[in-house]
């Protein structure tokens, strides 16, 4: 039965076939010692591998335990240890997660060493229900309640090398019989071992007392698992879809979505498609906050441009035109898509001429006549009566006391920091931005606006035209 | 900030604009108070509506308080009752389950007379919070895990007047604050009336002890509730488009659906798709068994032939062809799709001619050249050796004791019974289904085989050519 069960399992998970390699982490406890024997049985060529964890004196007979068991199986058999202990101190981890930690570490090294297609581990279809207990009562959607998959890759391990756990439809009941049936000795019940205070609890406790209210509650639980990963994995393939129509260009540590893409999503989906994104651009968050993806999506929804959002674990969004920026707050996106000068550079800009920014931009000027000069609203260039303005221009970054009217406002000048507030350009950006300014005063903040104090007026006879441009690449 | 989020969940779920007219069910307690207070606030047209249950002495007494909050708050006031207990105990319900169909049924009896478009009840955060407990307790997938819906029609009640929880997102400890602020004295906590045991148990013990788990548990288990929603609503337009394009006809007590779509489908999307047949033949059924839909899933994916399978709630499963049938034991589905005799019946099956069978189907015979024959394997046409027939052939239903030896069985004939269940026709196609016989025996069971006495052989000179068709309709 069990052996049928997590056979049905693996073919349905990863059909992994018969002969192939599996590294089998036994801790010498019920679990493990069917796990290594089960696989055995199905075909499968199972290296036991145990790791000391240094944590109680009678560890080392649990090793020489196991060892005797593979080699009455005829199987091949690697330990190895360490003080996990010191590790957690220095490492300032949990026992149990540095216990895990150098576990897995051990595990997947070995795997890789020996050539192995995965790792096998012992969970149980209780520590499932446990697990999705777990995301349950911590907050979690329909990724944390499909609870532990039965095959999957962990990246931060090894990119291709499987993470198996066969035994997930297997209650501990039947392993207890198993185990009889079969003559399997477990050392003692190490189950306990990698499991934490709250985890524990959970299943001494929680469960139990859950059970007054519906004695099937671990059956329902784990069903639950079972229908939240079929719908999880619907709900995945519609979003990648979506992804890919939204995706415009990402980097480590930015992405550009396309606004108008996001605009047009259900709300569902667009919760999804943030929710993605901040996973991908912060894989180790654990759980994403709620409220931050209902932020996001209200400022989706009404961003006034070039507006920006101090979104969660460092990571900023911001719009420009139709494309809608998810980026760290240091990104260097930042750096390639907006003109910046190291932070207290001054240069000259030549009239006529031209200057270089160092990221890939350009500002350039010409006198023009009078009657030459555009209306239009582009905050990339900008027309000044020539005769305000005192040469030659410089080209700086902010200052401390910088203050500025721009075009359009009457009354005094802002504070430069509260014009940026205003328009929204991201912070991080502030520091870099270029400021022409005649005398040194600001007369033109390029890709924004020209100031007051310069306006061309009917009276202008002659007028200066800057132009802020990227270089052809 | 209660009104902000009364008029924000509103709009959301259902664009009600002010001015429209709503009937609130107010019992009196704080939450319906407030109910009736925040709709009037925002410009409905409220209508006060108390039922009485008539379950406490004192209940007279909070129908005139509505009354007078109605009176002072200068809006219309309805009131009715009965004997609840009575009704439960007449119709085996139980108080709780009784309490809640009689003051439905006036609510919405009230708001078809008074042309209300909708019923607004006063459900809390903490009902629903409690609502997707229960539902995660006693099992649910994604539908369940939502709680209850802010706006929803109740085709039980009325096909049009919406059903409002405009307090969905309101907690308890609010809505103290507001009748407070706004003097509303509530009669008595009436809020634990229409709750059952278990949810009075899962509020006063059960949440209180999950927070010793995680003190926000009930801000984590809305949050699931809101994510689910979401979730739910992009998967049911997924299942949707496929439903449409699998559905090949239906009846009242029946479906049929594309085999081969099905069977292109993920597991999930599968799971879902039987979910929503099964949920269209039995609206009724409150949870829809896990296992059976499992058993469905595989069911689809290896169906011998005209198999059939005995799913859930008196609902059969079969194939026939790319044809894949839902459908209730005693649809009469059954009765348009395969040939049926009244049972009993005898006819005469004329050689050659042929013979009408009464809904929709034709037998036909000829006499053929014993090279003539086919080898073709059609179950719908039989060639049988002319020496070992007598005349005339008869057509007749099942009789006690029938036996059969189909064509290229060895040794004994077996019992029909036992045939029928090897080829998996449904046991209500079985009563009527015509059988040709010659002296008592049958010689061909039309659409599976023909004896294996009156096999064709190499001698044979001449042979009966039998035909089942159905007629054109």
């Amino acid at each position: 039965m069990i052996i049928d069960k997590m056979r049905r399992l693996i073919k349905h998970a990863c059909s992994l076939p018969p002969g192939v390699r599996i590294l089998v982490g036994v801790s010498g406890g019920p679990d493990s010692l069917t796990l290594l024997d089960g696989l055995a049985r199905l075909g499968y060529e199972v290296i036991a591998a145990h790791y000391n964890h240094g944590l109680r004196p009678e560890a080392v007979d649990d090793a020489s335990h196991v060892e005797a068991v593979a080699q009455r199986m005829g199987v091949r058999f690697v330990v190895n240890g360490s003080d996990v202990a010191a590790f957690a101190s220095s490492n300032r981890m949990s026992i149990e997660e540095a216990a895990r930690t150098q576990r897995y570490r051990f595990l997947f090294n070995q795997a890789q060493q020996m050539n192995c297609v995965a790792v096998a581990v012992g969970h149980t279809a209780d520590d499932q229900v446990e697990t999705v207990l777990m995301h349950f009562l911590r907050g979690a959607g329909l990724a944390g309640l499909r609870g532990m998959l039965p095959c999957s890759v962990m990246p931060e391990w090894d990119d291709h090398i499987l993470l198996l756990r066969p035994l997930l439809n297997v209650w501990r009941a039947e392993i207890t019989l198993y185990c009889t049936e079969h003559s399997l000795q477990p050392v003692f019940d190490l189950s306990n071992l990698d499991t934490t205070f709250f985890r524990n609890r959970l299943r001494q406790e929680l469960i139990p007392y859950l059970q007054e209210y519906n004695p099937q509650v671990k059956d329902v639980i784990w069903r639950l698992s079972q229908t939240a990963a079929g719908d999880y994995e619907l709900l995945a393939e519609m979003i990648q879809a979506v992804w890919q129509r939204s995706l415009l260009a990402e980097g480590s540590d930015y992405l550009v979505l396309s606004l108008s893409e996001l605009r047009n999503m259900q709300a569902g989906l667009l919760r999804n498609v943030l929710r993605k994104a901040v996973a991908q651009l912060r894989p180790g968050l654990r759980d994403i906050d709620f409220n931050a993806i209902e932020r996001a999506g209200s400022f989706v929804h009404s961003p006034p441009q070039t507006q920006t959002m101090d979104l969660v674990a460092g990571l900023h969004l911001y719009v420009s035109g139709d494309q809608i920026f998810l980026a760290d707050r240091n990104s260097r996106l930042l750096l390639e898509e907006w003109p910046q000068l190291e932070p207290g550079k001054v240069m000259d800009l030549p009239v006529p001429g031209q200057l270089t920014i160092p990221n890939g931009w350009l500002l350039g000027s010409q006198v023009v006549d009078g009657s030459a000069v555009s209306i239009e609203d582009d905050p990339n260039q900008a027309w000044l009566d020539a005769s305000c303005i005192s040469l030659p221009l410089q080209v700086r970054t902010r200052q401390p006391g910088d203050r500025f009217r721009p075009l359009g406002m009457e009354g005094h000048s802002l504070k430069l920091s509260d014009f940026w507030i205003n328009e929204g350009l991201p912070r991080p950006a502030r520091n870099g931005w270029p400021l022409v300014c005649s005398q040194g005063e600001i007369v033109w903040i390029p890709g924004f606006r020209p100031a007051e104090t310069c306006r061309v007026r009917q009276e202008t006879r002659r007028a200066l035209h800057l132009i802020l441009k990227k270089r052809r690449p």
